[in-house]
């Protein structure tokens, strides 16, 4: 043995920030404005809530629950429970009831963490979900004199107030549970995906690399995405180690408020999925000029592949560089990363091309392991053309769910994505779509994401999605759903012209269907297994069959 | 078990720069310019070096060793091992031949690579380093008609030439050995620190975070500190996990041969001691405006702490940042980095603030714990005043010394480093010197570096050498030896003068002795052992004792 075995966990890092940079701020946007603390207070009441949560009885494995938008507390929870030892289920508020109740029970939650807004939604489930023992109430200004119906209630502070300030964290082993996660589950019940130590203390190296999201202690990070998504991105851990200013909007997801925040707290690189950046465009876009965003470099943009217009309009107009990262719960969650310039090559391209770089999944994190496969499981060829199924493997990737393995989801050692797409000569990731959402016609595959990526683009759409509808001869057939902007009018005949300039005649979509809103997943993507189920119920039929 | 446990085995990520940039450049600097070869040709060429290894009869674990300058048949020999799991050991060419004869047959070498030009220092060993069974002569151009002594040699380009182009790297667990280097050895025999690959690939995911080296794919290298010095400080392999270009300059070592190199292939990061960098300034400032150096961004400097004159220079005159680095063999090599531009109160301050940030052995990378510590192993307020033994412990920190334990050199699981210094408010840490060269004058320390960096910053000194000499009421006095730029002159008085600006007077040193040069390390540091030695059979005895 020649090198320490040093542990991987969390809290060997996680401090490193508070230690450097204690007056660094963590904000949280509130009602009227937002409230401020600095490092080493969090590190103090994250240690207040440890000793807490220790003295309520929970243990070194013991599932701890936060219901809780992007706050200092979720942060705070964060930090405790990792330096304890404690697995941090990050419940995702906008599950429906009955997943829940199923994600509350299966995890067995033994306490948990509720933002006072939020309590109506849980007071639903109070007679079932009988392993909490505890419910600690955290209350935002405005929201202290919270009342329930929820049993073994605390509030946040009377929990924490009378406890020391520092704790010292037990030796777990590096491969110990951290965090717990269920995905949103398109099929069958949510599946958890647990987050280890070790995984996630290589995954908060990987994203604060140049190459991956270019993260410096000299940041301020506001984290769109919810904490209860796949950790946030890894930002809260990110922050926590390298001392960088957090943003946290809260439950103030309103365009105006999040360009507000991000304008007066001098934001430096923000993270979020395509439609919070569709609608802070289009608020820019009505409010010119209005707000200053030139410290803006970098909006992160993961969850589904963002329109080319979109990317170009924000390094045109903003001089914002949006980086398109892909990956999802099962992959903690960072696998690959496009940057606008990561080859020696690009170095002399053109801004067309750089903006084509942003446009694709991009390369994969060093670590890991991806390919895409035929349905024997033969890797295809990296021609930018063949389109198979995504597989990945490596230290950061799920190797079975939560008390429910899962094993179709896995092939040997690699986790089969469920997304689908092709690698392009220059090893670029492009997605194609989501398995279950292409559309298979006359055996060939037609893409719903590019569909809707081109259709957004015209002038005149706000929110295109294309779904798959049933056909006797073709298996299935494309049909678009779109959101017009405010009095403007676009013909079905015109949306139809514009996708003839990209895509084949087969691939173009049968019908176009004009809607008030397309509905939105608990992580904010196109609904589409809820739009399908609409169609289903309100009896659509492809014009072919009418 | 929710994640999957890939071993961190350097086969995992030394391969990534050639799958993203296969044209991507490894240059390396011959008699009369340069050679160049691609990263797809490196990868192929290296998988033929791990063949025909495998073939010699090479098994994970052995060692292989290399007497080689920076080039790219070296990042071969490092690539071909890691994936094969056979340990490199990386000889210091600079070796006295006593020393050399001691590690070859420490480590038991069973085969060696050799730089032609470097076979006459090897020759001097032939009958007494038996367990070398082969020497693979690498021979640049103009070298190609090699003749030794040495048995059983085969040509580099000979013993790869009929080999398969493709390598499949075992299975070996993440804390197999990967490398070793022994440390100089200012007294005893050279001790040897074995690399593992966990280690290593933590340290390689460490040093491409943009708050530490900031290494991108789109960076050209040129690493100037030697392969066989700890790895090179990691360079090779962050090279080969982001494909960057690669300029190494094999044994051209001079100030000219090296701007040419840096200007010519447009070099952004290069690495190297202080001595190198004094060089090239020196240089520079005889031949103005002769090169472009535009390119350069950063160049990273360590082993000794460099003078502010010389970081101000860099800055000021090139816009280059100095980015200091400390660390030892031992420390794989990175512990701390100093980056001008570190913290978010940074981002207003004045560029002479920027530049102390610099000076400084700066802020402990994440993963790793560092403190100083009294004589009894207490630590020490973080004041900036207080002066201890710096001791440091982490994933990529030695846990003892291969074959060779040393546990005098170890405090429970703390490497204890050897260097004193003190940690500042803002927690940069700070070398005040090795234990062993501190001057320990009526019990109080004074550090030979500070004066040595005071001294140097004089108009007319070229370099300067601060030492401890016994006195009997004292204990020790410091005397410094200097080297005076070509036709200049400064008094002893002046330059004690100049020293009273900033030390105490009893901090000054008793003695100032004129010389023509002062001995370096094989490391490139100032060699005070042997000033001392010298000193010693000159006679020399202190002012106040004639």
């Amino acid at each position: 043995m020649g090198m320490q075995h040093t542990p991987l966990t969390m809290s060997r890092i996680i401090s490193r920030g508070a230690t450097l940079q204690p007056n660094s701020e963590i904000v949280t946007a509130t009602d009227d404005g937002v409230r401020r603390q600095t490092y080493a207070q969090t590190v103090s009441r994250s240690n207040q809530l440890a000793n807490a949560l220790q003295r309520a009885g929970m243990e070194i494995g013991d599932r701890v629950g936060t219901f809780m938008w992007n706050g200092s507390r979720h942060v705070e929870a964060y930090y405790a429970t990792a330096n304890m030892g404690v697995v941090l289920h990050t419940v995702n508020i906008r599950l429906s009831p009955v997943d829940l109740e199923y994600v509350i029970n299966h995890a067995e939650d033994k306490l948990m963490i509720v933002d006072a807004d939020l309590l109506p939604t849980l007071e639903q489930l109070k007679e079932r979900i009988p392993t909490v023992e505890r419910f600690v109430i955290a209350a935002e200004p405005g929201l202290e004199d919270w009342e329930t119906s929820l049993p073994n209630t605390i509030d946040y502070e009377e929990f924490i107030g009378d406890m020391p300030t520092v704790f010292d964290p037990p030796d777990i082993h590096e491969n110990a549970p951290l965090g717990l996660c269920y995905t949103s589950g398109t099929t069958g019940n949510p599946k958890g995906v647990e987050y280890e130590h070790r995984a996630q203390f290589l995954h908060t190296l990987a994203i604060c690399m140049t190459d991956a999201m270019s993260l410096s202690a000299t940041d301020t990070l506001c984290g769109i995405v919810p904490m209860f998504h796949a950790m946030g991105w890894g930002l809260p851990w990110a922050g926590l180690m390298l001392g960088c200013k957090q943003v946290l909007p809260h439950r103030f997801m309103s365009p105006e408020r999040l360009v507000d925040l991000m304008s007066q707290e001098r934001v430096t690189l923000s993270a979020g999925v395509p439609t919070i950046w569709q609608g802070i465009k289009a608020f820019i876009e009505q409010n010119p000029k209005k707000h200053d965003l030139s410290q803006v470099s970098r909006l992160t943009c993961g969850g589904s592949a963002p329109p080319e217009s979109l990317v170009e309009w924000y390094w045109d107009e903003l001089g914002v560089e949006m980086i398109q990262g892909w990956g999802m719960t099962e992959t903690s969650p960072l696998g690959t990363l496009a940057r606008r310039t990561s080859k020696q090559w690009h170095l002399t391209a053109s801004p067309s091309q750089l903006t084509q770089n942003s446009c694709k999944a991009g390369l994969l994190m060093p670590g890991l392991e991806l390919d895409v496969f035929d349905e024997d499981f033969n890797r295809v060829p990296h021609d930018g053309e063949s389109v198979g199924e995504i597989l990945i493997r490596g230290p950061w990737i799920c190797s079975e769910y939560f008390r429910d393995p899962q094993p179709s989801k896995f092939h040997e050692d690699w986790l089969i994505t469920g997304d689908v797409g092709s690698i392009d000569p220059e090893e670029n990731l492009i997605i194609a779509d989501r398995s279950k959402d292409l559309v298979k016609s006359g055996g060939e595959w037609i893409s719903s994401v590019d569909l809707e990526n081109h259709i957004v683009a015209m002038d005149g759409i706000a929110q295109a999605c294309v779904v798959a509808q049933p056909h006797p001869r073709w298996g299935e057939r494309p049909v678009a759903l779109v959101v017009l902007d405010d009095s403007e009018s676009v013909s079905a005949d015109e949306i139809k012209d514009h996708c003839s300039l990209k895509f084949a005649k087969w691939q173009l979509p049968d019908d176009v269907l004009y809607v008030d809103h397309i509905p939105l997943t608990s992580t904010g993507k196109l609904d589409k297994k809820t739009v399908r189920a609409q169609l289903d119920t309100d009896g659509y039929v492809l014009p072919d069959m009418r």
